[in-house]
């Protein structure tokens, strides 16, 4: 089951139950554009990383933040972990088919906000300013 | 500042500094993909709403992590609050212009996560079941 590539217009009412707070979307969602899955779904976007090239890329992950975030994605199906049985052994990560569907619309979620970005902090920057002015 | 509408190949490196820690977009990224922040901004994708029509229809919402949800996105300028000076007076949100850019990719992503969410499901369980006979 695949998505359409476009989906021109999504009507709200298609979303489901995801206004119910036990939707498993939600869920999904939470681990997908969570802090530290958007990362890492990001960097192996490009290729399959190995764990320790995954840490150096994402400014600010604790190894242990790392593990657990992998964990999940890897029992979500959206990641492929291998481990190669050389001394030490080398573990990898890639993206899965299922991964990279739901990677795709989120890489342009994050490409819009960052092209929007500077004009969110002039928004909060005025907001700030006219609230001292309330005050 | 507008992005395109339809980006067909983001490329990761556009993403710029997102994978630094201190990168601006990581926290616009987490109000508008936030547990309460996605659902708000899906809900008055369909237009203005009150306070409490907001409260209704987002399921698990407390008064609280509602107002602090919309006080954020009304500061990042995703919002716009109007009071109506009537006897209660009438307080509604819309998306402000820069809400809809950013909440018609987000909403791309949630339809997408709702068509394969079955997939992540039956991967989890695939996953458990793995885990438990190798243990």
């Amino acid at each position: 089951m695949k998505g359409s590539l476009h989906v021109d217009e999504v009507a709200v009412d298609e979303l489901g139950d995801v206004f119910n707070s036990d939707c498993p979307v939600r869920t999904v969602l939470s681990h997908v554009a969570g802090r530290w899955g958007v990362l890492v779904l990001a960097s192996l976007d490009e290729g399959e990383l190995r764990f320790f090239e995954l840490r150096d890329r994402i400014g600010g992950i604790s190894e242990k933040m790392l593990s657990q975030t992998l964990r999940t994605l890897v029992r979500d199906g959206l990641l492929e972990r291998t481990v190669e049985h050389s001394a030490p052994p080398k573990v990898s990560y890639r993206l899965t088919q299922l991964g990279e569907d739901l990677t795709e619309p989120l890489l342009h979620l994050l490409e819009r906000i960052r092209l929007r970005t500077a004009d969110v902090i002039d928004a909060q920057r005025a907001h700030d300013r006219q609230t001292t002015a309330d005050a």
